[in-house]
């Protein structure tokens, strides 16, 4: 496995791929790599011939008083494990590689990202747009994977690339999970023993309002109700916002018509969890140009 | 030449001459051709092997009370000019080609778009950066062309060029003049005979600044002066902003060190005529992965 940290260099092994007629597949990842990181290499590297994941803690989609600085990294570890996954290339930029003069050129995706995460988390997705849209610029991926996890990121992410006509299809992929149920995430670390036990009321919840779903309840605030009283029944878990939405505008519904989803976002102690489920049917995808294998 | 409206019929013409090894030139434009718009097509012809040429008069860079109904459309009139300047397939999408969801999202290139024209004009710049970006995407060319009489329009275009990765160089043209010093415009059709001469204090306001600065005055304020004298000496034009600016940063100088730029915006009765001259170099350049002959 490769590992490129500037522009000119990851771009002039991509295109080396790309003139033998490869077809090119993008993992962006923040690192503190897990297993939901790898099943999004592991599906990249089936679809793929040329498999490049990239490593970039991005300050801008960090809020003023969130983890930027202790956000997990370890890239020795995490390239044993891209490397186990089947990544050919790491790409690992500097901030000043990627912001070489400092935030400058923004991207703003419109309404889907001023709800819920965009609410909470003012800039988010402004900082997530823009640095997606510099590493879909640099790799130039035929397809380009995120995980279902972090629901709203794909549809911003999608929509920002229709939007911008990038060429490339965006691959959901389902979220992992550990046995008792918890969506693995970076931040997981962060949770003590006792926290990580109240931490399963958020998949739980879930769990239990898909099954109402799947009998048949279509009513929304019902819906939401389950998940509202399976959180608020552990005093260790603030709820933060929970809804049924629209599943690609985000936007809340009163009855489930097509396809849905159920959002979460908890405060567990000092640690933020989000997690989701969709209700009625699998994400759907976009794009064109698809030079991939399958 | 070819006319496509269609994202993905450009597409697959421009695939297929990359394909081929062939080196793609963009001439950016809202059609209404004139000589300057001939200009940067003869160039773009001279540079590279398939010319594209798009006119797209671009709703999201108009203010609400600004002329896009009025505009100057006259497709059959350009296509015969374009044809005639070595153009080899024109881009003419339709605003639902574009903006199929209406605008969503949106690029800002930061501080350089929040001065002169983008005082005036708010939001001009955004819809000009998105539709700019939504073009190249669409094409993928290897060189881009713009006027640099839009001198501002130019560096935010640099700008987000560099900041979003994209890999075209962008070409800066010389203004095309009239014989008596006008800067070509679409807009010049809407002066009356009497405002036609009026608006010859522009380009003599700039020749006269460029004359003091090429016998050494260097006082940024002084430059200026002359420029405002010539101007207000005819009643029927009335300055918008005059400016000797730092000519990559377009912050406003005291002192001219290394490259300026004289900006100058007026109504000339209803009619706003914007020009510049840069004193002191050779616009810049920037880009990479370059395709194109020369």
């Amino acid at each position: 496995m490769r590992t490129f940290d500037s522009v000119s260099n990851i771009r002039a092994f991509v295109r080396a791929s790309v003139q033998d007629g490869k077809s090119i597949a993008l993992v962006p990842t923040m690192g503190a790599l897990h297993e939901g990181h790898m099943s999004l290499m592991r599906r990249a590297r089936a679809d793929c011939d040329l498999v490049i994941a990239s490593i970039f803690v991005n300050p801008s989609q960090f809020g003023a008083n969130e983890d930027f600085d202790r956000y997990p990294r370890d890239l020795a570890r995490d390239s044993k494990l891209a490397q186990q996954a089947g990544v050919d290339a790491l790409f690992t930029p500097s901030v000043k590689v990627i912001y070489p003069e400092g935030d400058r050129t923004t991207v703003q995706v419109g309404k889907i990202a001023e709800r819920w995460e965009g609410e909470l988390r003012p800039g988010h997705f402004e900082g997530v747009a823009t640095v997606c849209a510099k590493l879909f610029q640099i790799v130039n991926p035929d397809r380009v994977y995120f995980g279902l996890k972090d629901y709203q990121q794909l549809k911003v992410i999608e929509q920002m690339s229709a939007d911008l006509f990038f060429a490339h299809t965006i691959v959901p992929v389902a979220t992992v999970r550990e046995p008792d149920g918890l969506a693995m995430s970076s931040r997981n670390v962060y949770l003590s023993e006792e926290e990580r036990q109240s931490a399963t009321a958020v998949s739980r919840a879930l769990a239990l309002a898909s099954q109402q779903f799947d009998e048949g309840e279509r009513n929304a605030p019902k819906l939401q109700e389950v998940i509202n009283c399976t959180l608020q029944a552990d005093p260790a878990v603030t709820i933060q916002y929970t809804s049924i939405a629209d599943a690609d505008t985000l936007e809340p519904l009163e009855t489930v018509k097509t396809k849905a989803v159920a959002l979460i976002a908890v405060k567990v102690g000092t640690t933020r969890l989000i997690d989701n489920a969709v209700l009625g049917g699998p994400p759907s995808r976009r794009g064109e140009n698809d030079r991939s294998k399958g």
